[in-house]
């Protein structure tokens, strides 16, 4: 382990979600064995990536291109704006193909224990892209967690504020989940938000 | 996921043992925020050490140096040999700092279903190795799996032909261990080869 360049690879490599010392070493051999199948792409994707892929100015999206494939899409209804907490939660929603509207990205979510304001987050071009958009409904999409929702009621009252027309997504029974196996909370607000079959 | 950069490096990320594609795909989000600190250096990194580590011809070590830096220790003993299976073998050794001696890395182990044989691995050079040098002891630190007790067996039965010395590293109770919680073989071979106190 002595060797400079193997270890600066792998400490690195260790600061990435999800691989801690051991799997970043386990990564760097696996690196080192594949060099030109896996190392020389890795390298030139990670180069590619660092250049080229910019935040969307509208949306906060990433893309090679600024407004992002998404804002431009003529497609897409302009008039259903879904707030996101992060990118990875609009590529979780664009997976399901089910939002034809257009997203507004966060960037986390209020915390007054972490000091994150509304003017940390995107939310002050939220307001101006909402009241742009004369008729158009905002979709709050935050985590159902304490933050996700503290920062879903602030947008909404600020919203509200200029008579946008905010939704939020539903709670409820996830698909395929067993009851037994779900929290107080998620079967309360299933049987409040119960609907005629 | 439209984009393609991203895409491509969400999918090679993936590749990596330890990650999958919701794991990959959270870590490019944490390179495409962390680009000073982390992409860049990260790219910088890889490319280096694809450019840079190469195996030794000696022992199979990764470095940037040939033969490695383990091979032209002086201070290092070469007339003990520890046989492993890999280069991660190697470290966690090393990471122990109580083997004085060098190494020779086999590159994996031997096995009748995945068709790997004796010349597949670095065993003709650890043979010769051994021969060239009179007196010196081999220690088989391969892996107590059946594919690394057979690899085990077949060096040291070569080996012996020459007569050269060959000892295993000692199986028994891991230290911290618990013997409720041990499996029967590492038990048996712990009373087995019990010693005086």
């Amino acid at each position: 382990m002595a060797e400079q360049d193997i270890d600066r690879l792998v400490q690195l490599l260790a600061k990435l979600p999800g691989l801690g010392p051991r799997s970043a070493r386990r990564a760097v051999l696996q690196l080192l064995k594949r060099r030109e199948s896996l190392l020389q792409p890795l390298a030139t994707a990670l180069a590619d990536a660092g250049e080229r892929v910019r935040s969307c100015s509208t949306c906060g999206n990433l893309d090679t291109i600024d407004p992002c494939a998404i804002c431009v899409d003529e497609r897409r209804d302009g008039s259903q704006l879904c707030v996101v907490e992060d990118v990875a939660d609009l590529w979780a929603l664009e997976r399901t193909a089910s939002f034809k509207g257009k997203y507004h990205v966060l960037g986390g979510t209020l915390s007054a224990l972490d000091g994150v304001g509304p003017d940390d987050l995107n939310i002050p071009a939220l307001i101006a892209r909402a009241i742009d958009n004369p008729g158009a409904e905002v979709i709050l999409a935050t985590s159902a967690t304490v933050d996700g929702q503290t920062t879903a009621h602030y947008i909404a009252d600020r919203l509200r504020e200029h008579g946008v027309k905010v939704s939020g997504l539903a709670h409820g029974v996830p698909v395929g989940g067993e009851l037994d196996f779900l929290d107080d909370g998620t079967i309360a607000a299933a049987l409040r938000d119960r609907r005629p079959v």
